[in-house]
């Protein structure tokens, strides 16, 4: 399924011994072309994993033949020896498929500062080529998951030409990507600048979008691959919508399996100045612990919305605010509006929507509540 | 005590019935002179309560005869209504007084979008006036708790005079204030402009480095009220040290009664470039839930210090970064350092610096870990 769903593509996942829970941890996707072509998003820490470093110049000439991807294990804050890992790694995967290391990126996910059990990862690398097939998209989506407790992935279909997807992910959601390794492939023929202008306009709108804890990881990949099998070209356009469509399913799936999490939260800010403005105030919502604690108790608390809006920048006068939550107007010009104890948060989702009236933008960033089971996940994870 | 040590102040603490608790809700302070100088620092929240617009107007001739502090109640969000609301208790306690409604101010705190029971508060304000005492400071303390589980109050002694403080706040503690309603008195002569000099240095390096949950409120405010009781008049530079020793040590009171929490954790950033890139480091590592949890959870997990640092715009080099807890230099050069095992979580204390190696500055900024109980306080705290 998903990634091995285009034509031209083979993948594997396999264990490898990385985790302790004995769980597949090594993933190998392979692009057998006739096209090569690639393009790809990083996170935007300033502090990246070993394997960022690599794949990025990796990228640098626009071809990728192969990605090696592991969960149990970052490399980040690894150091010389780290990186020289991660090389290893691209060698080691290159050798076996007969092909360049400086065309395999390198994905990790796990514990920041440790570094990896690289004979258990070649091992696994060669089990991994071993067990590569036109039907390995759901092994492969499997490996790369941690915390995750399903697999994400995501299909969209072009006329003659599709694009599939995997990603893992479930805490760390944060804008300019999250703790997030996504894998995308497409049969449709595009050039690197063509598929990296379809997957920048994608993520911007999607994973960009995806804030669960306001916190950013050091890892985080998106990768595009075309192998060209289909032999159909489709327009910039047509290919935005399609990856886009990828990307928006998966993340959407990322909020659905955030660590912890009880509330899918959409907070929409309409009527904005500007799309920076919306994406601002939406976001400063999103971060508010004490409005996300409120969502987890079932409290429509809106004067924590508003405390949120007024941390911002953006144009609009707080005796126009209104805020819903759940269809109910529970803040007017401001103030009190419809009775609070008419909202229902029962539901899983919950759409606050925050009209500025100050201009025509809007946009949506979804999070998560905060709750007990994301202190307990999140105060265990290294032990 | 507290507030009423400098000479030239009586305070009341009443139960006005505005807490469903049947807690002391309502404090008077009333500045006897002979003088009635006054300073004050505000939120810088756009969206603030209708007591912070009224006593920003008060301010601006930069006297004060009198304030009445409500709990129970915020008054924030609560439109025409609600500002109306807090002028008639100005007006009521200057009618009590027989001194002006313009020289009044007015501090709420606790739900914001609910409107002030008006009867209960101005009975509670003839009650306030009429328990007025020369050592009421602990009664007004212990009125403006909300979710404090102790009053907080600090006294600092000059050569010849004395400040006194109370404060009151328990979460949402912020940089550019705290929910956070903070009366400090002092005996001393100084006129507006010295007042306010000494406070803006105070807070500035004090309660604006206190940041428990990266929330900010629509309240807060600090109030400096002198009396010129002692007949001696200071330097700005006696006053501001003055100050700044009252001002800390409630800061400090406030990080220890935060909400749930159950570490103090202090991030010291050295070798900044900058004290802005200084503080925006500390402050970056100390709003990461992800941090914050693991250190409720006994875990040094030192990447997720890096991995905030690395989302700031401060100058360094991510192979030069060192980072330390509780004395281990867990990271060293951006890598793996001393062994984690050996960091000890257990007190209450923990001391996080980070090494930018890009200069000579230094700040810290005070935070707590994230809890189960902050989770259980404030999904539940409107209900």
């Amino acid at each position: 399924m998903s990634i091995t769903v285009p034509q031209g593509f083979r993948a594997s996942g396999v264990v490898a011994g990385l985790k302790a829970s004995g769980r597949p941890d090594v993933a190998v996707v392979v692009n057998d072309g006739p096209r090569h072509d690639a393009a790809a998003v990083f996170t935007s820490n300033r502090v990246v994993a070993a394997p960022v470093t690599w794949t990025r110049q990796v990228l640098t000439d626009g071809r990728v033949d192969a990605v090696v991807l592991n969960s149990g294990g970052a490399n980040a804050c690894t150091g010389p020896q780290g990186f020289a890992d991660t090389h290893v790694s691209a060698e080691h995967l290159a050798a076996a498929l007969g092909v360049s290391a400086s065309d395999v990126a390198v994905c990790s996910t796990g514990l920041i500062g440790e570094l990896l059990p690289m004979d258990r990862l070649t091992a696994g690398i060669d089990a991994g080529v071993a067990a590569l097939a036109g039907d390995g998209g759901e092994a492969a989506a499997t490996a790369i998951m941690t915390t995750d407790t399903v697999s994400k992935q995501a299909v969209a279909a072009g006329d003659g030409w599709l694009v599939g997807g995997m990603a893992k992910g479930a805490g760390m959601l944060a804008p300019a990507l999250a703790t997030m390794l996504v894998v995308a492939t497409t049969d449709a023929v595009a050039d690197p600048a063509t598929l990296d202008a379809a997957l920048r306009d994608a993520t911007a709108q999607t994973f960009d979008r995806v804030d669960s804890d306001g916190c950013m990881s050091t890892n985080d990949t998106v990768l595009l691959l075309a192998s060209g099998a289909s032999g159909v070209t489709p327009t910039v356009g047509e290919l935005t919508d399609a990856v886009t469509a990828v990307c928006a399913d998966l993340a959407r799936q990322l909020v659905a399996d955030a660590e912890g999490a009880r509330h899918d939260i959409a907070v929409e800010v309409r009527s904005a100045a500007s799309l920076a403005d919306a994406l601002e105030v939406a976001r400063a919502v999103a971060r508010n612990n004490l409005f996300k604690c409120a969502v987890f108790g079932g409290d429509p608390n809106w004067g924590r919305v508003l405390a949120a809006v007024g941390t911002t920048a953006a144009a609009f006068e707080p005796d126009q605010l209104d805020v819903s939550i759940n269809g109910v107007q529970v803040c007017r010009a401001g103030g009190v509006g419809q009775d609070r104890s008419l909202v229902d948060l029962s539901d899983r989702e919950v759409h606050v929507v925050v009209d500025l009236h100050a201009g025509a933008e809007t946009a949506t960033v979804w999070t998560n509540d905060l709750t007990h089971d994301y202190v307990h996940e999140n105060s265990a994870y290294s032990t």
